[in-house]
């Protein structure tokens, strides 16, 4: 199949045209949360407080997303730039839709009201879309990723207010963000499967530098994941064991990440992909049940099984998946976050069966999480197709993984440049 | 011309000096802001309050001054010592002599009292410095930028003052840091203008690496600008939608750049110089009416209209300058601090003429940015004229954009040791 | 010597073994300090305050922790993966074994009760081993590193104990850390001393882009430094001091590491070692007195001073210590920070005598510092004998310095390859 990648027009104008909409909708809709149109009866100095006591919170959320996410993916050799670069276009779009997606369902006479809050949801909403970029990484264009935002986003934001409306608890969103993101993604991989790819792909990998900076990535969403999983949880002892509950479930899932990377090795060695991504799946893992009550104790085993599953993940199921399934997952973000979602989703029904949580329902956090998986595959497969469409500047399979075919490369690229046509012997196809 | 470049005596007695003189200084007019000596009507229960509540909001703006700006300018191939071990170097230095500069106008009995607010200043103060370091990069010497450091910090500090005595509200800084700080640093480069380089040098690039460590610094300056926009502002709802204002104008900015970029490639690809900088204009343009009422709607008009500029100037007003007004601007600061500068004095009058901040006067916006333009003109050239003098160990134009001539540079250097030999056959100027 | 490099089951089955042992004591020990089982007496609300106002500078700490120290060793040109990932492994079993030693001092109804200076003190206690793991960088398998993690915290936290029953003062951890740290490596280096390593290795050295990643280790550290000297002060001017003592010595110590830099190099190039680490030294040194009223003026006067002794040493002592003292110190944190906590613990006994603080007493700070030095080389040449034994995978001369022993690294890794073959003639000796 030949496409048109040329994106001159289809880029410039989808996006000139979505900034101007949600500029409008932000003129009717959105105004700023002040004391003088909040609720009279709340205590105005509270909220100011409230703003700037989680405004470090939120900060680290935001670099989670922008340098976490972003850095994550650049262990690509080739696509480095696309991984940093459409990581910040997809979010700077999606923050501004998810304000409104989220604010429609909490509308105050008619107004979204912004605070400190609706910027950390904001943010959130966007991850859907990045953990899902993860999954299609290098085979789609930056047109199609601004599509999917859109769509994601808003499905998103009906099925998190779904889980609210169930009762759920998610307080670190380890099914609303991660298994939702990740099973949308997959979803849509699956509809966008290119035949041609089953073998690899010579851009398929990383150089030695480019998993260094693939760590910078690692780093900054473990080091502020206990700030994501408490972010919006309620003040005072909730949130503060939140972040010591995803403290410590990140630190137990490094060890077994480590010891089951190097176990499953004939020679014993540790294997990057494990190490990039495997030890933050305690973080996941947590997320649903971070603000109850489980103890340093349980939120550790938590992390310990996690840092196994995803591992283990990385290692046999993916190949599976590929082969069987026909879903080919770039980033593993079935790894990183569907399994662990499941388990931070799984955990959380065990918690509200024993109680950790007062109000919770086993019963309607296990709603929750089939609810979320059914509709992030729903959502996805329609996503997928509408993705598929011939017209969209979509990469050619042997323009996979390159950044060259959307972005000005330097010329003087002597690394991957050899890489290419030393190892394998391919000249490359220009765009 | 030729030039002496070793450094050696030069910088070490330079630096030296200056250090035991501010010590001296310091030791004099310098001491902590303690509930001891601070005013006793005041709050003393406040003050520690509000130097824990900003502390974050500083290491933000920390974090922008010596990551941001720092990694930001090693997008060249071969200058990524200097970039971001200058940039340490000149905020080092500048900090200290902000804080007396800045100081010298607020003085308490004869002192100057350090609190949390004068160290954010201290910090704002080398932004100008970097800014202008920028427009210079690469064709000056660490000696010459200690002492543009010191000058410029002083020139900076009085017109900053003369904006507060204009009672002209630029919470943000588009104007006295940005504004100021290009048309400084343009103004002094159009003095060391080097006829030698008009057709470019060899070393004026950047490779495929590099181009990922400027990303570092870009996104460590875009998350962080809300905190760079709001940390001196009155706390409270005006801080508040200083950082609301902030987040909006530059998530709409980087669908602009981004729709931009792409348009003026004939071939639709995205341009890295555009997407490391017209990113970055709407957290520029939005500064001085950062903590006005101009509704999130405003904000984001700001940022849409501030991406284009910023990415127009890059693609063709950047060449003119070069080509008619003889100004070589290394990192086309014109693009991401001038022109997006003026543009946010500029929406400062005309949110001030709106009413968007009680007491606000657009005449005296209009003066202030007037006034600003041209003290940072006249203080940049005159500064030129001292840089000019031959004797401060600047490089040879064939050596300029390159780190050896003043660092150790690793033997092993291959990538870009290989890219000067094979694909431009020529030799490298030892210094 | 030959070795069994292959870490299998080694590495699996100690790190699983670790982490399942500590599971079971938190299951027994540990617990959240919530107001439940806090001190009826203590003001429940000052404690939630203490928690979230304290969590910034945590993850500042954190921050310097996992990217400072992981980054600032990857200057390495072969050994970026091990410099961050098992500086990732060690801190994260470190913070969770430095809960547990720490705790057990300080037990309540027999608990161990988790809040936020619990959460810093822990992060604090795997910097020991992060600098130790500087001293033998390259030389030691990650089996090793996890069993020094244990020794060395188990002891650190015995002699912070007893610097604390002496009633010393080390708000900044000059002694109890970073002396601390640096002898206890470096009494280790000297029992692991390799006498075929005495002329060098052809894998130790940088690349130019190795030392630019390093140079995020720098800032991080050097920007957050402020947070770590001041995180557990007393709340109110004491950590306001800490705060800005740390920021004015790290700015005076910035110019002179770069003058004497300059200086030492008879062609007055400056040399990155240098500005990689010898910036730092004026955090380290100040430590010891951060929370003193020794003034602006004093704590630069302190920083003057490290960023010189510390260059100095450097370029002097490193040399001599090889090849005088048989000790290979990879990283010189003897410059780092043995000589600079030296001097803060120095600088502690004379701002002690000055009455800086009151109730500090100079002999305890001096017998603090003794103690102190005496416990670090008494455990490093202990622990140094336990690591000796030739059964924990260590890595033979040839592959030190190194990933590819135990990770799996990218074949097509073009540039160290090349240098390897083409530069020194030598074909790599694969594990």
């Amino acid at each position: 199949m030949s496409y048109e990648t040329n994106m001159r027009f289809k880029l410039s104008v989808l996006a000139i045209g979505l900034q101007t909409l949600i500029i409008i909708l932000f003129g009717i809709f959105v105004r700023y949360e002040t004391p003088h149109n909040a609720d009279p009866q709340t205590n105005t100095t509270l909220r100011d407080d409230t703003f700037i006591d989680l405004y470090p919170l939120f900060q680290d959320v935001h670099v989670m997303i922008f340098v976490g996410f972003g850095f994550l993916m650049t262990f690509l050799k080739r696509y480095g730039f696309s991984s940093v670069g459409i990581n910040l276009l997809i979010a700077a779009l999606g923050l501004q839709w998810g304000t409104l997606m989220q604010g429609l369902w909490h509308l105050h006479d008619g107004k979204i009201e912004i605070n400190i809050l609706k910027m950390i949801n904001a943010d959130f909403s966007t991850a859907t879309v990045l953990i899902s970029f993860g999954a299609v990484l290098g085979k789609t264009s930056p047109v199609q990723m601004l599509i999917m935002a859109i769509l994601e986003i808003t499905v998103f934001a009906g099925n998190e207010h779904l889980v609210g409306f169930l009762g759920a608890s998610d307080v670190g969103a380890s099914m609303t963000i991660h298994a939702f993101g990740a099973y949308f993604g997959l979803a849509a991989a699956a509809v966008l499967y290119r035949p041609s790819l089953k073998d690899g792909h010579v851009n398929e990998g990383s150089v030695y530098h480019s998993d260094l900076f693939a760590m910078i990535g690692t780093l900054f969403l473990w080091m502020f994941w206990p700030s994501f999983n408490s972010a919006i949880a309620e003040h005072g002892p909730p949130q503060q064991m939140a972040i010591i509950n995803t403290y410590f479930s990140l630190a137990a899932c490094v060890l077994t990440a480590y010891a089951f990377s190097s176990l499953l090795e004939h020679n014993g060695k540790l294997d990057m992909v494990h190490i990039q991504n495997a030890t933050l799946a305690g973080g996941v893992a947590v997320g649903t049940c971070a603000d109850m009550n489980i103890g340093p104790f349980g939120a550790m085993t938590i992390g310990f099984i996690a840092g196994i599953v995803s591992t283990l993940g990385f290692k046999f199921l993916t190949p599976i998946v590929a082969s069987k399934l026909k879903i080919q997952d770039t980033c593993g973000v079935h790894n990183l976050h569907g399994l662990p979602g499941i388990l931070g989703g799984t955990a959380g029904v065990a918690a509200a069966a024993l109680g950790a949580k007062p109000g919770c329902s086993p019963i309607m956090q296990g709603a929750a999480l089939a609810a979320t998986f059914g509709i992030a595959v729903v959502g996805g497969v329609l996503t997928g197709f509408i993705l598929k469409l011939p017209i969209w500047g979509q990469p050619p399979d042997p323009n996979c993984y390159d950044d060259s075919i959307y972005w000005e490369v330097p010329l003087d690229e002597e690394e991957p440049e050899n890489n290419y046509h030393n190892e394998h012997g391919k000249v490359k196809i220009e765009a």
